[in-house]
């Protein structure tokens, strides 16, 4: 029981997780199925490798039999019904996941329609056979049909009582882009009319037919749908009807002739009457679909690999469209969007469950069923609970009532809201369904984004439709009116409006602006571009990279989709899909439930790793702290001097000509900085700082528009070609790999000076007032053991000169460390780690240089590559653990080779990324440090790695892993 | 002897090439010093384990000692003469080159004046001891004291016969910065009478003493030395003599009394009478300068480590300046310049050797020595041929004669030219002195550019003075009038001046003009920039980032050093130092000897690696071949755009905006390209040929000024907006890390399309006409397997397609492979080398992104990190072996790993770098790629590396690893 468990248990997937899901989960299964020559190589580390090995152990361990049942060797079918079901639902890498729970419904009583199963290693027989249909299995397909003949009490193509069956595919993992279902199976020209009469219902057994015609032309015979419309179509027209359900029993039936034209026409062969042969036929098609290129690139982009096939069900049918006492529903056993344990969904009466997908009729709640078949209705309720307990999960279930009685297609955990995958977690402990570990590792991760900011009203949502997409880059929801630079944001936010900045792009001049508008839209630039890095920072909403708008800022205006706006057109973006809209949509303000707290509390009880933040502000850190930051992992300096009295003061420094004149520019900045790092060891009282060393090129604070230049030649009263001049010659080729980080420390010393006198003195000044400041200097940017051994030296000495003109007498406890965001710095760790007390890698600049890729650039051919399938993912977004991870991990080795008490955390933008946390945490680094609305997620996904990892299941990812069988 | 003759080997170094030997040679000596961290966190693979062991095994070798003499532990001084002789020239370790050799000499018999040397690790006991003395020292030195005095009959301070010694440091290695002599030592006010007595001569013994005065209070006690010399100043103007020499005995002997008030006055200690009080302080004073910030920079930019001290060198005194029977010399055993068989040297009648080095008086000819002291010269000469026959090695040597009796001095290897080199190799073959393999090893191998290029005439340069020094960006030596543009710069040499190209920087868009040029100066970039690498390629003379000099494009003149040139003014750049020379100075031809032919074929009898070239031309090709390539291993298809019609054609390409025209344009360009191919097989017929399929950015080949856009607009019929359009659409702010290399194939498939299309219908062109063209398809900045293995399969289809087209019925040979210049690809080279048939690594772009350095930028800091010794070298000049190799050796054992035959290769810059070609040795590459004038460097280099590995002395770098002892 505890097996089937665990296997239940990663199915929990919900609507919004699916993105993550299908990014994160997969690829660890990727890794081991593609990895083996890596390893081959010897030159994966133990962590890696591990996680890898997890990840199949757990794959081995889903798919192992309960101890009932077990799959056999060579055993192609297996059966489901009253005459013996062979599978269950942890066989699902076997007999698909819709195969698996179809005979673990079976098996636990409930009213499913008989049927068998064709396993996935058939599918990989066939293929290995060059696409010949395995020796023997037909074989074996007859004797099911035939135990199903015994059970139903029908034959399969017989006039009198004939069996009809379903076709569906069916892989371990929901796969869409496989063929997808075919209904009515074993009709042919003797049993149609043999239906009819079972049924009584003529113009309802030729529909079934053509129905059939239709779907197995379409997909087993490559006759384009299109063709059947035609014919469908010209029948209609002759007929005057206007609607399908205006064309007579005669032109149904007509229609049926019509159809098998159709097919002879554009395949050169009949339509077989023989249902053997249509079985064959379809089950080949079945197989085949497997490798339809949609299929492939569906697994492509999703990263699902290392599966051998499809399973193929064969289901005998059940109808819900055979009179007013059939009909068919589908339903939650909670309420997805809320988590409320009510019984949650639709049905329609005389229907077939396409008929509720698609939306033609409008169906009733579920709770109509009372008064329509009491009976019934009561029977579901039992089963629904049946099924919650036997699952331990939420399900989302398809039921067929024909004539009264009752019968379940399908069930599988339930797609639900961040929120309702809080309260059901929460909930479910206290039903005593699930443990507290297992409610963490219900929900994803990424998911709790949704509980802490304002997010669109989702049937406001429905109504509208996007203008655009652009990266989702900082979630949330924001409604307001278009600035197009900075001063004007600033002023009108000032004014009372609520303005949305709408750049090409934002660079740190714009931050000002950036934080008085409610939410940023830009043209270019990826999911870490400076304006997606600062709006996560923040919680603002920021859609990014939305190339299909432009911009002119000078008329202020933007185009997008034909459509012109101005400053007075209100939009609304969502940065949680990257969409553009319109106009304004409602939005929901977030509230933190008690189960929100309880979550955070469970897995703080199970995380190992801790969990940082990155702020730079006060109010950040003050925030982070309140979500549960345990120190700040990365205080970035730069973002203090563009302030509009400093930025001056830092370009007085900038155009100095003299080590003198420049450091009396230090000189000012110097109390504005130490009151900085007062106001931050404040709010982290007791907690770890890391504060990095001014990173940016200085080139990054002089204006470059000569407007801007003006106006800055203006206020300093220098000409303005002394800053034209300046701005040249700082400029750069390629400023990400220009004079930037400890680089700058190098040939300004005075800079590195200044900002660690700011820091010892502020530290000095918490003292005074009983504050513990806890700060740890990093310096950015290191390639070798030379530069931060010459920089330490420096920083130790301005440390020692402060102590003694302070006279401050107890010890200074500040760690010195480094970013390890060069390349060589990892490679080399061993060496680095000499002198620093401390790691922290910067995964956004390693990422940049392994890959050679430029974020502020990446946006010319990411799309590309995420299309063609050439990146699973942007590597921004989550680490790329085989090259930026290898790294990683190399880093973290050498380092404690050398020196074993190291600390070592990661602070790129990848520390609130659940695939990325788990990684951290399965080579054992120390911390994860990320945006401070991002570290729920974080702390979060540390316990659920945690957990996994003490119960061998070692890969990355979210609470979920893909929702199990899936299919209409 | 075998041993001592594996010692003195390592001793060649001339002149030319000491920065190479600095930079090189000693730097993996460094590794194994500084390494230890690096293999206990297990990270470093066995290649680069045994380049850094061999290194250290190779140290101890030369430090073991013959079979006669042998270090003694614990024995801290080694006396040398007639007395005994303790030590020999294999304990250079120990007691230093300089002491070495002295002992050496002694031992052969040559007359010597007897000493003793303290050793080095005495001088690492000092410091351990915390700068004391170690016990005992003293006590040893006064029984060689006392033996010296045995021996010469002299008494140390003796009042009637005083013995007189010199003191001077000598480390194993060459190393100006530390203490260099003091003379004289023993005088005092005493024994200067006796010496006055014994010399008859009392103004010589009173300018003795007050020579040690000088010197002892200077380097012993710290006198500044300009108090000396105001003193003397003073003395001079009382007695009204202009010159030192006009000054009389009486004045000499005032001047001694002057000198120590001098000494008393600034060190407040008066100046030691005590002889063995004198010595004590002197030996201090040699170890303590051992740590001299001068010797520290020193070692640290020479990337020497691993010693422990410098010896202490204490030699009776002898004296060239007792009179005309007396006089001093240096001398080279051949001639350093061309390397002739002939005495060459000069020496000075009654001198003393720092005369000679100071150039008051102009020496003789060594050969007029004959006419002043026939017994003598004679008797010199015999020495000159015994210790070439000794040390099997041109040797650099020092005498005096006192009084008629001859005395050697020093003796070491000599520097010389690479002509010079060569010659001296070939001819000491030739006499049997040294075996070829011998021969091979003396030569620095990067001194072969002398070799292969004009040269400014040394004496002509000696006259001018640089007027700015820049980056010896591509060696050789231009004269001519700058060239402001690219355009100009073709105008005026097709109008036959010899123009210099004068630019800021170069583009793709300047190569008319660089070729045009007769060299290329600019005031920024680096050693890898544009300008560097392209004039390197076609051997043309460049000097690039000379940082000092502004340029006035418009008004056409530059200004460097306040002076102003303009197109009328003439001047000389020499690519091999960097130097600006303002007029024109006569320049050398090089003519390639025999001797030349004779060493290239002894490389390439024993080197195991094979040399290619990176040629984008047939002419290219056609000179690489003559120098000896076995192929090309990088043709780069950008450089055949940049033609006056192709550029055109480019430009219609990129700014096409439909699949369609994109394809009409490359529909043009596709025969161009198919006839650059034909040309580059035919050259290199039967040879292999790597084409690197296009790979700069697009943006690259339009231009980026208002005014050639205008251009283009009118030559193109569009609108300049839409030139403009285009050039902002596909800026980036990194483009070093943007849409480039195969991500450009990836996005435009079409391109790669014709590229590969025009390889393969060349190919069979060339098959038509007999010719075997053996084209290798490279794929550049790859970084994943999925990229390469989608362009891969694109590649094939496109071969097979036009295979069928042209009905060609034989097998093409066509390998595919990919640059592994990505560290991803390097980290992952076990997935990537699964889709790839060779690998070459191109360390230009790996090394930028390793490092996180623009090579377009790096000139912002490097030189304060080559200055502040936190590089070794310019990473881009000489690969980064610890970080940079760690990922080249890495990316070859895991492509191995997965596919054993995989071929790999190196194309970057580093290919010609003799250090970088001994760690491709050392590793196991299969060949080094580099521009055509490298490749006999490259071929030396190998074929050293060979011999070196075979021999078991692992080290890279050149022929010669520093001069030994030293010291004037």
């Amino acid at each position: 029981m505890a097996k089937k468990k665990a296997a239940t248990t990663r199915r929990t997937t919900t609507k919004a997780s699916k993105k993550t899901t299908h990014k994160a989960a997969p690829r660890p299964a990727k890794k081991t199925a593609s990895k083996k020559a890596s390893s081959k190589a010897g030159s994966r580390k133990a962590a890696a490798k591990k996680v890898a090995k997890k990840a199949a152990a757990k794959r081995s361990t889903a798919s192992k039999p309960s101890s009932a049942r077990r799959p056999k060797p060579g055993k192609m079918v297996y059966y489901f019904g009253a005459k013996g079901t062979e599978g269950d639902s942890s066989m699902r890498e076997l007999i698909g996941g819709k195969g698996g729970n179809l005979a673990e419904m079976t098996s636990i009583g409930l009213p499913v329609p008989p049927g068998f199963t064709i396993t996935t290693e058939t599918c990989g027989a066939y293929y290995q056979a060059g696409k010949r249909l395995p020796h023997g299995l037909m074989n074996e397909v007859h004797k099911h049909v035939s135990t199903l003949q015994k059970e139903t009490g029908k034959v399969f193509g017989d006039k009198k009582n004939p069996l009809l069956v379903s076709v569906r595919s069916g892989a371990a993992v929901s796969m869409p882009g496989m063929m997808d279902t075919i209904l009515n199976l074993g009709l042919n020209d003797e049993s149609v009319e043999a239906l009819a009469e079972a049924t009584g219902n003529r113009r309802f057994a030729y529909d079934a037919y053509r129905r059939l015609l239709n779907m197995f032309g379409d997909v087993v015979l490559g006759v384009e749908h299109r063709a059947f419309e035609a014919a469908f179509d010209g029948l209609k027209r002759r007929l005057g009807a206007a609607d399908d359900t205006d064309v007579p029993e005669a032109g149904i039936v007509e229609l049926c002739e019509l159809y098998k034209d159709v097919i002879k026409r554009h395949s050169s062969q009949d339509f077989p009457q023989n249902p053997f042969k249509q079985l064959e036929l379809a089950i080949e098609a079945v197989f085949r679909s497997w490798n339809a290129d949609r299929a492939i690139t569906y697994r492509r982009l999703s990263g699902i690999a290392g599966l051998i096939g499809t399973a193929v069900n064969v289901q005998s049918m059940v109808f819900g469209n055979m009179g007013d006492d059939s009909g068919t529903g589908v339903a939650f056993t909670r309420d997805p969007s809320t988590g409320k344990n009510i019984f949650y969904g639709e049905f329609l009466i005389n229907a077939q469950g396409e008929d509720v997908v698609a939306g033609i009729r409008t169906p009733q709640h579920v709770s109509a069923m009372a008064k329509w078949n009491k009976k019934v209705y009561d029977q579901l309720l039992k089963i629904k609970t049946k099924l919650e307990k036997h699952y331990r999960e939420m399900q989302d279930i398809e039921f067929t009532i024909e004539r009264g009685t009752l019968y379940m297609l399908q069930t599988r955990s339930g797609k639900r809201t961040g929120a309702a995958a809080v309260k059901i977690s929460c909930d479910m402990v206290k039903e005593h369904l699930i443990d507290e570990k297992e409610a963490l590792l219900r929900i994803p991760a990424g998911d709790l984004t949704q509980l802490l900011l304002p997010s669109f009203d989702p049937k406001a949502k429905t109504i509208a439709t996007a203008l655009t997409t652009g990266l989702p880059a900082s979630p949330g929801a924001a409604v307001g009116r278009p600035a197009f630079t900075a001063d004007e944001a600033v002023e009108r936010a000032h004014a009372g409006e609520k303005v949305i900045l709408v750049r090409k792009e934002t660079s740190p001049e714009d931050v000002d602006g950036m934080h008085s508008a409610v939410g940023i839209l830009t043209s270019t630039g990826g999911m870490t571009s400076h304006a997606a890095v600062v709006a996560r920072g923040w919680g603002k909403c920021c859609v990014a990279g939305a190339s299909e708008i432009t911009i002119n800022t000078e008329k202020g205006t933007f185009t997008v989709a034909g459509q012109v706006f101005g400053r007075q057109d209100t939009i609304s973006i969502d940065g949680t899909s990257g969409e553009l809209f319109a106009g304004s949509i409602s939005t929901i303000e977030p509230t933190l439930s008690g189960d929100f707290a309880k979550i955070m509390r469970w897995a703080d009880k199970y995380r190992t790793m801790g969990v940082r933040t990155n702020a730079d502000s006060p109010a950040d850190a003050k925030r982070a702290r309140e979500f549960g930051a345990q120190g700040i992992g990365l205080t970035r300096t730069e973002h203090m001097f563009f302030g509009d009295q400093r930025i001056r003061i830092m370009r007085e420094m900038i155009l100095a000509d003299s080590i003198e004149s420049r450091e009396a520019a230090l000189e000012k900045l110097l109390p504005m900085q130490r009151e900085d790092f007062v106001g931050i060891f404040r709010a982290m009282k007791g907690l770890p700082v890391t504060v990095r060393l001014l990173d940016p090129p200085l080139h990054e604070f002089l204006p470059h528009e000569a407007k801007a230049q003006e106006e800055m030649a203006a206020v300093m009263r220098v000409p303005v070609k002394t800053i034209k001049a300046r701005v040249a010659m700082l400029h750069e080729s390629n400023p990400m790999l220009g004079h930037r980080g400890c680089r700058l420390a190098v040939t300004y010393p005075e800079i590195l000076r200044m900002q660690v006198r700011a820091i010892v003195e502020a530290t000095i000044e918490c003292a005074a007032e009983r504050v513990k400041a806890l700060p740890e200097i990093m310096v950015p940017l290191v390639g070798t053991r030379a530069e931060l051994a010459m920089l330490r030296a420096q920083i130790e000495e301005t440390m020692a000169e402060v102590k003694a003109e302070m006279e401050y007498k107890s010890r200074l406890d500040i760690k010195i460390g480094t970013m390890i965001e060069i390349p060589r710095a990892a490679l080399t760790a061993d060496e680095v780690a000499e002198v620093a007390d401390f790691f922290s890698f910067g995964t956004n600049d390693l990422t940049q240089l392994t890959f050679g890729y430029s974020r502020d650039d990446i946006n010319t051919f990411l799309p590309d590559y995420l299309k063609q399938g050439l990146l699973p993912i942007d590597p921004f977004q989550s680490l790329d653990i085989t090259g930026v991870g290898q790294l990683v991990e190399m880093g973290t080795a050498k380092g404690r080779a050398t020196k074993p008490e190291l600390k070592v955390g990661i602070c790129g933008e990848h520390g609130g990324d659940p695939a990325s946390v788990h990684f951290c945490h399965a080579i054992g680094l120390d911390y994860v440090s990320c945006s401070p609305f991002r570290v729920p997620i974080a702390r979060l996904a540390a316990a659920q790695a945690a957990i996994r990892g003490e119960r061998g299941g070692g890969d990355g990812g979210d609470g979920g892993d893909g929702s199990d069988g899936g299919g209409a």
